[in-house]
């Protein structure tokens, strides 16, 4: 194995608000070249259903799959041009729908609506036209949503119905949804039962309540303090409505709580719920990229004790030691308070910066960082592949 | 190798404004411990002549070392508590000097002192003791100095007689050397002629010129701007004189412009100069620690293109490499300027920081850092160890 070029998987997760995970294991294999001009660089940029998801799946996919877009309805209702992939591989046509393409939370021009006035409704006009196309396979990725109306939005589009007493519409947005008094599923698109959906994400809150999607996530987008309990009572309203009218219940779910209640209603319509970072493992091919490596590289922005609820890094590793290929993490940050957790999950811990410096300098300078550290962390990791060698037979040892 | 525990050489010079090399190595022991219970670590902390020499080498030689003190006058003339170190073993006793302990800059009261007026008087009033007590062997360490008098203040107190036109003797002080008129060297202690001094230093600086003691190191030390030429001029008047009595030259020397001129001064008594760093590594039996040992951790608080002149780590580096021992940099912080340079000496180059960090926040964390670092660098290393093995018999490998 010494002397002979390592093969060394290189799977991180993005660092937000710096580098796309692509870009970041293209940094990382340019460190490693500096240290093996030969080494082989299994790239396998991760993703956990949030932003990023379907350039991770296309990247790893190649020419199976295809970006295409769709203009439906953002969260304000303004139309966008919602990205989404075609998996045209294996028996059955899939789509990749990431739900910050079409209600982000880094879309400008939905911000500027309040979040009262924010609806899902364009997450199921894409899904409609998708089931017109005739997919029938779905891997939806929640994360990044900008919205918190329990999916109401989307479960109108595709044809569930909510009046108020008087039998009048009442539009899906937080705002009006505790006037809703009837949910009726008479006219709810029967092809969603011959479909399926695989949801991808890592929250597991319920839908409502103290740990609910209102309540811990609600703020972020703008809920303001005296709607948390009035926004969570509406969603509690019309999901035991919704329940009644569908004949199933998906409420106190794990993950119902996840993208403002999207994750409640997608439950709701049949979707599975998974960790998203081990839906994308299996559709980047992660475990065939790590049989027969030598050495895994993941990463992302920060790692804390969050890392650990099955984030992408944490995927990663799991599915490393497994088939026993050592994996160390290359972060941005790393939580000291979190480092004996990690460190139990990671041969070694790594941080980006290379002395005092600011998040602003460390995020100017990520792949530049990057580059650096994982060129030092394979010099060490050589040194240790070196050592391990009888104690004569070292390369590069002089005479006693 | 793999299974039993490695045997790990940590040689760390000291983390300046932070921690002594005795306690970096403490907490890189600390760390590899977490990783390797029974790790064999030989701690041999580092100096480079300036200040914290004489704890390194005390440290290092155990019992047959002691640290004693000598009132003497320090750099403003008030009496100051000089340590030193009698190192008994071998054939004659040497005595371990640093002057930073006698006119260091650290040294408040000498400070409040103008640089015009400080003197190294008391270095030789501490050597002619020593030699009163029959020490004929010196290790002097430069590095920390205050005082910018060429060494004048301590010729002076080995007999050389400085006076002017009207033959009364001149004060051996920055702001009176210009009025010196003659040097008389037949007062010079005799004993100095039957001794052997080793000057340790990384200061290759000749006494004066655009390279010279004052103009490199005087603005540091207090020296105004309008003073340098001044104060060069009547460093290179006193050596001229001085040469001419002593019958010997060393302005022009390397090191003769380290401590303020005292590397001159020392080398025109007889004094060879040699790497501060080189030394010590001779002194705490740094070869012998590496003989047989798996890995080496040496550090410092900043690493930049300086660190390959012959700096601490530098220098354990090039021991380590000629025994085939892999050596690893763990510094406070690394110039990536210099990370190419360095890159080529040491197998990785590692800093502390977790995340975005200040430098107050570094140096305040160093110990915990240090240990985290040293631990996941461990890891690392560990991992790079276990993929030596022939695939198959990798430990924690799971079957196909």
């Amino acid at each position: 194995m010494t002397g002979s070029p390592p093969v060394v998987v290189v799977a991180p997760d993005s660092f937000k608000g710096s580098l796309s995970a692509p870009d970041v294991g293209t940094a990382i294999a340019r460190g490693l070249r500096r240290v093996w001009p030969a080494v082989e660089v299994r790239a396998r940029p991760m993703a956990d259903g949030g932003e990023g998801t379907l350039d991770a799946v296309l990247a790893a996919i190649g020419p199976g799959g295809q970006r295409r877009t769709r203009t439906v309805g953002g969260a304000g209702g303004a139309p966008t041009q919602a990205g989404w992939g075609l998996l045209a591989g294996g028996d059955e046509p899939t789509a990749v729908l990431e739900i910050a393409q079409v209600v982000g939370i880094t879309d400008a021009e939905g911000m500027q609506v309040p979040v009262g006035a924010r609806s899902t409704q364009g997450v199921g006009e894409l899904i409609r036209a998708l089931l017109d196309d005739g997919i029938r396979r779905f891997l939806v990725g929640l994360g990044g949503s900008s919205t918190n109306d329990g999916g109401a939005g989307m479960l109108a589009a595709l044809g569930l119905a909510w009046s108020d007493a008087a039998g009048r519409p009442v539009p899906p947005i937080p705002d009006a949804l505790a006037s809703v008094d009837r949910a009726d599923a008479a006219g709810l698109d029967p092809r969603l039962a011959q479909s399926s959906i695989i949801i991808m994400s890592d929250v597991n809150n319920p839908l409502c309540g103290a740990r609910g999607a209102t309540a811990i996530f609600g703020p972020q987008k703008g809920v303001g303090a005296a709607d948390v309990a009035r926004y969570d009572a509406a969603l509690a309203h019309i999901a035991r409505l919704a329940e009644r009218a569908v004949g199933a219940t998906a409420a106190t779910n794990p993950g119902a709580g996840a993208a403002g209640g999207l994750g409640f209603a997608l439950q709701l319509i049949g979707g599975v719920f998974r960790s998203g970072a081990e839906v994308v493992a299996e559709r980047i091919g992660l475990d065939e990229a790590l049989t027969g490596a030598d050495w895994t590289i993941t990463g992302e922005g920060r790692s804390d004790a969050q890392t650990l609820l099955r984030k992408g890094p944490f995927v990663v590793a799991e599915k490393a030691r497994t088939r026993g290929v050592p994996v160390t993490l290359l972060s941005g940050a790393i939580d000291p308070a979190a480092l004996a957790e990690l460190g139990r999950v990671f041969d070694g811990c790594i941080a980006l910066p290379a002395g005092p410096a600011t998040l602003a300098e460390c995020i100017a300078g990520a792949a530049a960082l990057l580059a650096d550290r994982a060129e030092q962390i394979a010099r060490v990791f050589a040194a240790g592949q070196r050592v391990s060698l009888p104690r004569g037979a070292r390369p590069g040892q002089a005479p006693a």
